[in-house]
C-alpha cells in the first residue's frame, strides 16, 4: 500500500472542497447572513491540513487498483466529514450526525434530508446542501484529475473508481481531456437548465439550487413541498432535464463530435426512454382512475417516473398515496436506476440489460447447447469476464441491501418504510414510500440506522468496491 | 424434439398419478366417505388413458437435457392439472380455478391454500391434498426412475431437473440405485415421524398428514390454526423433523454407508445449522420483550425459523404480529430455503453460501489481484462455471420475482402483502406476512394473479429452468 500517495491525494482533496467553501461564503456575503462566517473558518482550517500535505510530493507516485479504492472510498468519506462541520457550527443542523448524514445525502447524490422544515434553514446552508449535490454528481477525483497533472496512465482505475456504470469509456486518449469534457458536458447542461428556469420565472436562487440538485441527480429542495409549489412549466423544465442528465454523457460527446449515428445507436440509451415511456403510460392510466384528468396524470407520473429512475427524487405529488401497482413501478425503476455513465444512481440500466440477456442466454443454452451464443449490448459483443462481474456485482448488491434492512429493522419501523430506506439510499433516490415517503423524512431513525443508511449513500453512489475494499484490504493483507 | 418419448414418459406420470390416487379411494373406504368415488372415476380415465399411451414405445429413447427439462415440465403441470379434477368433483373445492391453486401448492410442496375454513373439507381431501406434499417432495420423476428401466444413461439429466440444488450427487454408480436410497430415505424419516407424533398422542389421522406435510416441506394442515392447537410436545416433535427434511439428503447416504465424517464435514449443513441457531437465539429475544416467558419465546422462534428456513409453512401462531426484526429475519429465511439436496425450497443455503463466498472472492481480487483465488465448498474447489451458473441463476431468479410481483401489483394489494405472497410462493413456503399471514389465506386474489402464483409454484419447485425452456424453446427453435 502506497500510504504516502494515498495521503497526498487525500490533502488535494480537502484542499478542493476548502476551494469549494468559497461560494456559500459569497452566497452568505450576498444575503448579508452571518453562517458564512464559520464556512470560512473550516476553509481556512481545511485548506491550512490540505495545503501543508501536498507541499510534501511522495517519492513514489505508482499505485495500483487498490490504493485507487482506498483513495475514493477515503476522499469521499472525508468530505461528507469536513462538509457536515460548517452545517452544524452555524447552527443550521445542531446535531452533528445529522449534518453528516445531510451531507453524506448532498455528496452521494441521494436527497434524502433528516430536516422537518427545510424552509427554516439559512440560504447560506441552502445553497452549501445543494451545492454538494452538483460536485458529488461529477465527483470530486473527476475534477481532481483536470487539475492535476501529476498522475501517471493508471487514472482511467481512479476515475472507473468513482464513475457510474459498468464500464467508462475513454472519450479521448488522455484521461486528463477526458475528464475535462465531462465536466465541460455537465457545467452546460446544468448552465442551460438554469437559463431555462429563469426565463420560465423562477426566483434565481431557486433556479440556481434545483438546477445544482437536477444536475448532480441528487434531489434536495429548498421547499418543504419540494418541487410541488412551483408552476407546471418549472416541472416540465425539471422533468426534461432529469431525464437528460440521466443519459450516458457519451451520448453528449458524439453529439458534440458530430457522430450522430454513434450517438442515436447506444443501446442503453434505447432502453432507458422505452422503460421510461412505459412506466409513464402504465403510471398515467392507473393514477387517472382517482385523478380523472388525463393530462394533470401525465404531467405527475412524466415528473415521478423521471424523478425516481434517475435517482433525483424530487416530488410533485405524494405518491405514498398512489395505486400499489403504481408504487411497485417505482419501487423497481428504484433499483433499475439511470444510464451508466450519467450522475444516476441505482443498478444502471445497461447492467439490468446485460444480466437479463444473460439469464435468456443460459435458458437459451439449454435449448441449444451446440451453437454459441453471446450476448450484445449494441454491436458489441460483451466478453464472459464482464458478464461476470456484474453478476457478481449484483449479488454483492443485493447481501448489502440485505444486510442493511436487518440492521435498520432494529428501529422496527414497518417493512416497507425500512425496506425502501435503505432502497432509496442504496440507489441515491433520496424519498422512499410510508415514513420515508415524499411528504416524510429520516429524522425519525435511531443515530445506529442513520450510520448504516449513511455507509449505503456511499456505498451506492461509489458502486459497491471501494468501500469493501477500504474495509477489508486489511483482511488480506498478506496471504 | 424427441416428441414421441414426451409423450410416452408423459403416460407414465399420468399412470403413476392414478396408481397414487388408490390411497385416497382407501381412506374414503376407511371413513365412509363418498368422495372416494370421484377419485376413483378420476383415477379409472387417468390409469386407461396413461396405459393406452405406454404401449406403445417410442422407436427412439435417446433424448438430450432440452427434453429432459420440457418432459419435467409438463409432469408437474399434468400432474396438478389431474390431481384438481376430484377435488372439484367431489365438492369440497367447487371452483376448479382453486382446486387447481390449491393442487400445484400441493405437489410442488408449497402448502399456500385458497381454503378459509380446512376443517370443512372431507377426510378423503385434507388427505390427498397433504398426500401431494409428500410426492412432490421427492419428485414424480425421481419415483419414475425407480419403477422405470427403459432412461439409458442420460437420466442424471431428468434427475437434476426435478431435483433442488445446484448439484446433485450420483450417491451410487447407478441411478436407479439413488433413487431407490433416496426414496428410502425419504420413507423411513416420514415413518418415524408418524410413529412419534402418535406415541405423543396425535391422532393417527393428524399423525399422517403432519408428516407429509413436513416430509415435503409442505404445509398443508388439516386444522384452520395450522399446528397451534396441538401439544407443545407434538409441535416441538414436528420442529426437529422440519428441520431434519430440510437437510441434504447425502447426509443420511453417509450416516447408512457409515462414512461418518464424510457425512459431518458436509459444509452447507453447518451453515444451514448456524443460520438456524443464529436466528432462533436473535428472535427468542427479539419476541421475548412483549411474550415475557422466555421458553415460550424460544418454542414459538424454534418452531417458526424450522417452518421457514424450510420452506414448509406450518404456523404456530400469527408471527404477523412480531416485531420487524423478527419478521425480517423470517423474510430474510424465506429467500435463503433448506440444504439442496433437501425436500426445501427456497434458493437453498450452498447457493446463498457460494454467491456470499464468490462476491468476497471479487473483492479479494482488487485487493490481492496476483493470488490466484479459489472459492471452496467443504474441501471441493467449486469451478467457475458452476459459480457462473448460480449467479445466472440468481438473476433469473430476482427477474421472476419482481415480474411476478408487478403482475399481482395489479389486484391493488398492499406492498406487503403483494410482495411476500410472490416470495412464499416462488420459494415454497405457503403464507407470507399481512393479508397472505398465518392466519389469512390466498382466496383474496384475482383468477389472474392465482394463476401467476401457481406459475411460481412450479417454477421455484422446479428451480426455474424447466419451466423457462419449455416457455421458450419453440422462440429458438431454429437459430
Amino acid at each position: 500500500m502506497n500510504y504516502s500517495m494515498i495521503s497526498y491525494v487525500l490533502g488535494w482533496i480537502v484542499l478542493i472542497e476548502s476551494i469549494f467553501m468559497t461560494l456559500p461564503c459569497v452566497v452568505s456575503a450576498v444575503y448579508s447572513e452571518k453562517q458564512g462566517a464559520w464556512y470560512l473558518v473550516v476553509l481556512l482550517i481545511a485548506a491550512a491540513i490540505g495545503g501543508l500535505r501536498i507541499l510534501k510530493k511522495p517519492k513514489k507516485t505508482n499505485y495500483y487498483a487498490k490504493e485507487g479504492f482506498v483513495i475514493v472510498a477515503l476522499s469521499w468519506i472525508i468530505i461528507s466529514i469536513i462538509g457536515a462541520l460548517p452545517l452544524t457550527l452555524s447552527g443550521d443542523i445542531p446535531n452533528y450526525l445529522d449534518a453528516l448524514f445531510e451531507t453524506a445525502s448532498g455528496f452521494t447524490t441521494t436527497g434524502a434530508s433528516i430536516l422537518t422544515d427545510v424552509e427554516a434553514l439559512s440560504r447560506t446552508g441552502l445553497f452549501w446542501r445543494s451545492f454538494t449535490h452538483w460536485v458529488g454528481g461529477m465527483g470530486v477525483i473527476v475534477f481532481l484529475l483536470i487539475i492535476l497533472p501529476i498522475f501517471g496512465g493508471r487514472n482511467m482505475s481512479l476515475m472507473q473508481a468513482e464513475s457510474p456504470g459498468p464500464t467508462v469509456e475513454k472519450l479521448v486518449p488522455h484521461i486528463k481531456d477526458t475528464a475535462r469534457i465531462l465536466y465541460g458536458i455537465y457545467f452546460v447542461l446544468t448552465f442551460l437548465e438554469f437559463i431555462f428556469l429563469v426565463l420560465f420565472k423562477a426566483p434565481v436562487f431557486d433556479a440556481l439550487t434545483i438546477s445544482f440538485g437536477t444536475a448532480g441527480t441528487g434531489g434536495f429542495a429548498i421547499k418543504n413541498d419540494s418541487i410541488g409549489g412551483y408552476s407546471n412549466a418549472i416541472q416540465n423544465i425539471t422533468t426534461l432535464f432529469m431525464i437528460l442528465f440521466g443519459i450516458n454523457f457519451s451520448f453528449y460527446f458524439y453529439i458534440i463530435s458530430r457522430k450522430l449515428k454513434k450517438a442515436f445507436n447506444i443501446e442503453e440509451i434505447k432502453w432507458y426512454l422505452g422503460i421510461i415511456l412505459s412506466s409513464v403510460l402504465i403510471i398515467t392510466l392507473n393514477i387517472n382512475i382517482s385523478i380523472k384528468h388525463i393530462f394533470t396524470s401525465l404531467r405527475y407520473a412524466f415528473f415521478q417516473v423521471g424523478s425516481i429512475i434517475t435517482t433525483t427524487g424530487f416530488a410533485t405529488t405524494d405518491f405514498n398515496n398512489w395505486p400499489t401497482l403504481s408504487r411497485t413501478i417505482l419501487l423497481i425503476l428504484m433499483f433499475v436506476g439511470a444510464c451508466a455513465g450519467s450522475t444516476g444512481g441505482g443498478i444502471k440500466v445497461s447492467r439490468i440489460v446485460l444480466l437479463f440477456k444473460y439469464g435468456l442466454n443460459e435458458i437459451k443454452s439449454i435449448v441449444n447447447p451446440k451453437t454459441v451464443n453471446i450476448v450484445h449490448l449494441g454491436k458489441d459483443a460483451v466478453s464472459k469476464p464482464v458478464l461476470q462481474r456484474i453478476t457478481v456485482y449484483f449479488s454483492i448488491y443485493i447481501f448489502t441491501l440485505v444486510a442493511s434492512i436487518l440492521l435498520i429493522s432494529l428501529d422496527n419501523k414497518d417493512l416497507v418504510t425500512s425496506f425502501t430506506s435503505v432502497a432509496a439510499t442504496l440507489n441515491n433516490i433520496g424519498p422512499g414510500l410510508n415514513e420515508v415517503g415524499p411528504t416524510g423524512n429520516y429524522a425519525l431513525f435511531s443515530p445506529f440506522s442513520k450510520i448504516v443508511l449513511i455507509f449505503d449513500m456511499i456505498v451506492g453512489r461509489l458502486e459497491l468496491f471501494p468501500m469493501f475494499v477500504l474495509i477489508f484490504h486489511r483482511l488480506w493483507k498478506k496471504t
